[in-house]
């Protein structure tokens, strides 16, 4: 049997093409019991929805957008496929969009995903921002956006981030009562709240032990590793540090190579503490004491709030989680 | 001013809708002369095409997908790295699927490719393949496919690889020299050519030191820890092996780990090489000796002879590129 138009299915129903369409996207604006008619009688005469126009016209691409600072980061990673486990769940596409930390290509991103090519955001920002309320068009745009790990507080939207004060105060607590009084803070980008509430945990953690602290502890660290190197080694020279925080991942494995480099022992001359989802941290010289955040489940709660606001089931679309991490100890802070 | 549409424009030159838009993409059944003309007129009156649906009609999604086994491995995060890099230099967003080295997934993907959500398809394959040759209904399709690193031998297209046989002698040969006169060799999947020319290239150096060699050293593996960590040990109660060969990374570190709970020393009581682009694996205890492809390049090079298929810019659409990994060594080998 040969297969019929929308205009022919239209006019043997006697309803508008607009009414037929409707009904296959699933829209609620039509009874359920229309929407089954045109369903059946469709089937009947083996009417199939010309999908491809059909997602241009309903701006549906099936797909979702992330975008991520980097994917050689093992939190980002494991987030990913978090998300992904969702979306191919849901029947959805994942684009996966590096921006290197870079803001200038973030917008960019962005900016081209108005066209249609994504149905929705999840993003963990670049940092850089000067002007972060360009995202805000997203909102007149009706397209959905979610925030994980790291957000803009200017930006209102659902979030999906992880207890960053408490555990880095717990975190702090843990190098000072393994004996460190001169604990550095390594530092990536102070302009975004998840490091911002990193840093105050380890400040006041200090302030309860009436540790010293003063401004050339906080060490700024870069984009790579050259310059991540330079700015750490600068500080241990200078300041001799007995404890290291390390904000990021990449930082504990720059202040490895200076150890390494310096001939200083981890841990008996200095204790190292860092966030790090790295699957292979007991394998380090000496194995690294992570904060492990819960990185898979938070892609799969960002994923789930992205289709919640996407599917209009939801009556919060600016829903904040905050899930757990927790302090794995091993050798790099004891003994 | 205001902008005119394609049909106006087309009236006021006394051309063809199809061809004005064959100009705007640049096609080259135009002459040079007449396109020039074209975008000069529609640049003096304000003719802007319509982005969106002109791909539609050009069946131009502006993507490309990249399908690969998994991200949490750094060859693969490199590599991507190294194709987004390229693509967006073109203009292209980069799609990323992950098959978790599911056969099933990979098929899917590859169905719901046809349907225009990109415009080529850039894969390392899942290997779990029965009947690989789905893939050679993209030929029909035009759409343009590459491998890189891991490709099936019977689907015949452009493809990136390394010299798996030549390093694998090398690495093996290295092993033999550090005094190993057992060696097992871990296998991820023997039916992708990749891991074939990888074994032969241990089998054949085995066979120049007259080292014996029996199919009890060739150890298959799983797709996860737990199925890695069972099948090694095994062999290590059983063979109690001088030197182990890792035919990809997570290989490796399950044997760290076992080598740790068995305590045997490495490299003392064994000697650990393996096929990774870890940047820590220095940082290792004891620091890794790999087999360390160009990843990023690898991408590159996979991206740039990808965008020549689809540029219609080669005229050899199954090129076959061969790049060199590197053996670089560390403790885990020598001493």
């Amino acid at each position: 049997m040969d297969s019929i138009n929308i205009k022919e299915l239209a006019q043997k129903l006697n309803l508008s093409k607009s009414t037929i369409s409707r009904a296959f996207r699933d829209h609620n604006d039509i009874s359920s019991k229309t929407k089954e008619r045109i369903l059946a009688f469709a089937k009947e005469l083996n009417y199939q929805p010309n999908h491809h126009a059909s997602n241009l016209r309903a701006q549906k691409s099936k797909n979702i957008a992330v975008i991520v600072p980097e994917i050689t980061n093992n939190f980002f990673s494991q987030a990913i496929d978090g998300i992904e486990k969702v979306a191919s769940e849901k029947g959805y596409h994942v684009l996966i969009y590096l921006t290197s930390d870079c803001f200038e290509k973030e917008v960019s991103y962005v900016n081209d995903l108005y066209n249609g090519r994504a149905d929705g955001i999840i993003m963990s920002v670049s940092g850089d921002a000067t002007d972060q309320t360009y995202l805000n068009k997203l909102r007149e745009k009706k397209m959905p956006l979610v925030f994980f790990d790291r957000g803009y507080d200017t930006v209102p939207t659902a979030k999906v981030t992880t207890n960053d004060y408490e555990i880095s105060f717990e975190a702090t607590t843990h190098l000072i009562k393994s004996g460190c009084r001169n604990i550095i803070y390594l530092m990536v980008n102070e302009n975004l709240s998840i490091f911002k509430n990193r840093f105050q945990g380890y400040i006041d953690a200090l302030k309860k032990f009436n540790i010293n602290y003063n401004d050339e502890m906080l060490v700024y660290c870069g984009h790579n590793f050259d310059e991540n190197y330079t700015a750490i080694n600068k500080a241990f020279v200078k300041l001799r540090p007995d404890g290291v925080f390390a904000s990021v991942e990449r930082l504990a494995f720059a202040t490895y190579y200076i150890c390494n480099d310096l001939k200083l022992s981890i841990p008996k001359q200095v204790k190292v503490i860092s966030f790090s989802s790295l699957e292979i941290a007991p394998l380090l010289n000496p194995p690294l004491t992570t904060i492990t955040q819960p990185a898979f489940e938070m892609g799969v709660q960002a994923a789930t709030l992205l289709f919640k606001k996407l599917l209009k089931k939801t009556d919060n679309p600016d829903e904040q989680i905050m899930l757990n991490s927790k302090i794995i100890i091993r050798s790099s802070t004891t003994g």
